[in-house]
């Protein structure tokens, strides 16, 4: 009996990699590149410089748009275990530590994620031309939030996460120029102008979950 | 004089290859693949089959939606030098041939736009995990349209084409799975059926651009 189940477990994992069909995976633990965010009210930031660290929970975003019509100047240092975030001002050497309260969420296909569709952007006709990418979707039930995500086939790597959360409405993340690995591990060190920094209070029912907190 | 002159020429061609600055290019003259339009009004078109000939002026474009709320079935073969298109119905066995009167216009970066970014979607830190792309932005005065174009570095492939035009809106065409070629020719020829399909007329002011014959 003992021997059969066996088998069967053999020949379905077998049966598994002979059809290839993709499986939910794991972004490496190490990346930086650039992340544009589109918000539910149709603010979009690009953080030019986005470093991702799934091992000790960090993430790093600075963006920096100028134009004739507005200044945005973001540096923030998520520390997702300690439960605050940086907020880091070399131009003024101010630094604010900000309480909030998201769980570090790696980047990932959920495992219960359902395989939707499998393309290439581009086209695979040639080298260097394609990149074929799998769409994944599904919902987590304690934020109420619907999901689409592209990651790429070989190597994990995020294209574009939706996010469609009831009542708040769709935020669209899309990676570009993502590097495996972390160039310069000083970026996840605050500067010393923030070891006086103060943690501000929380103002009574702010929400300051991840997305809020890049905002 | 004319050796200086010929000198510098020849010194900026050495100089804008030797600075690979992205160039305007041109699509393969034959494409096959997927296409996904979204039109002004938020409705949605996914192209299962679209076929491209930009040597005769050909489009076929085949979508096939069904699903609880709607049953969208679209097979057209435009002929843009004739100025009309097939209407096809292989079900009812049945062909309308409708006139319209956009000129082609092939899939190509305008030789005035502007080159944006040039970027990667997902990595180049490993092999068939990123794919480098360019984004050129422009306005063609005669439609009054701006148009943001992104296009695969090699090959000239297109990934994503907005169309933002006055008073209409927003028009986003994105490619999949692109083949270059056309596997069977016969795409191009309207079935047997529609040998005997009468011109319809169409209603005075009635648009009927590029855009408007895939709705």
């Amino acid at each position: 009996m003992r021997a059969l189940l066996l088998l069967t477990i053999s020949l379905s994992v077998l049966l598994g990699v002979l059809t290839q069909e993709p499986q939910p995976c794991k972004a490496p633990p190490y990346l930086e590149g650039k992340l544009l965010v589109v918000f539910p009210e149709g603010k979009t930031l690009v953080f030019e410089q986005f470093y991702y660290d799934a091992v000790e929970q960090r993430i790093r975003v600075i963006a920096h748009e100028q134009d004739s019509t507005h200044n945005v100047f973001v540096d923030r240092l998520l520390l997702f275990r300690e439960r605050f975030y940086y907020e880091i001002s070399y131009h003024n050497k101010s630094c604010t530590k900000v309480p909030f309260s998201a769980a570090f969420s790696p980047i990932e296909i959920p495992i219960d994620a359902h395989h939707k569709a499998q393309f290439v952007i581009g086209s695979l006709s040639a080298p260097a031309q394609g990149l074929l990418v799998n769409n994944w979707e599904g919902s987590i039930a304690e934020i109420k939030a619907n999901y689409s995500m592209t990651f790429t086939e070989f190597g994990c790597i995020p294209v574009t996460i939706l996010y469609s959360v009831e009542k708040t409405g769709h935020i669209v993340s899309s990676f570009f120029d993502i590097v495996i690995g972390i160039e310069n591990p000083d970026i996840f060190i605050p500067p010393s102008f923030c070891t006086s920094a103060k943690l501000v209070e929380r103002k009574p029912g702010e929400v300051a979950d991840f997305f809020r907190a890049l905002l």
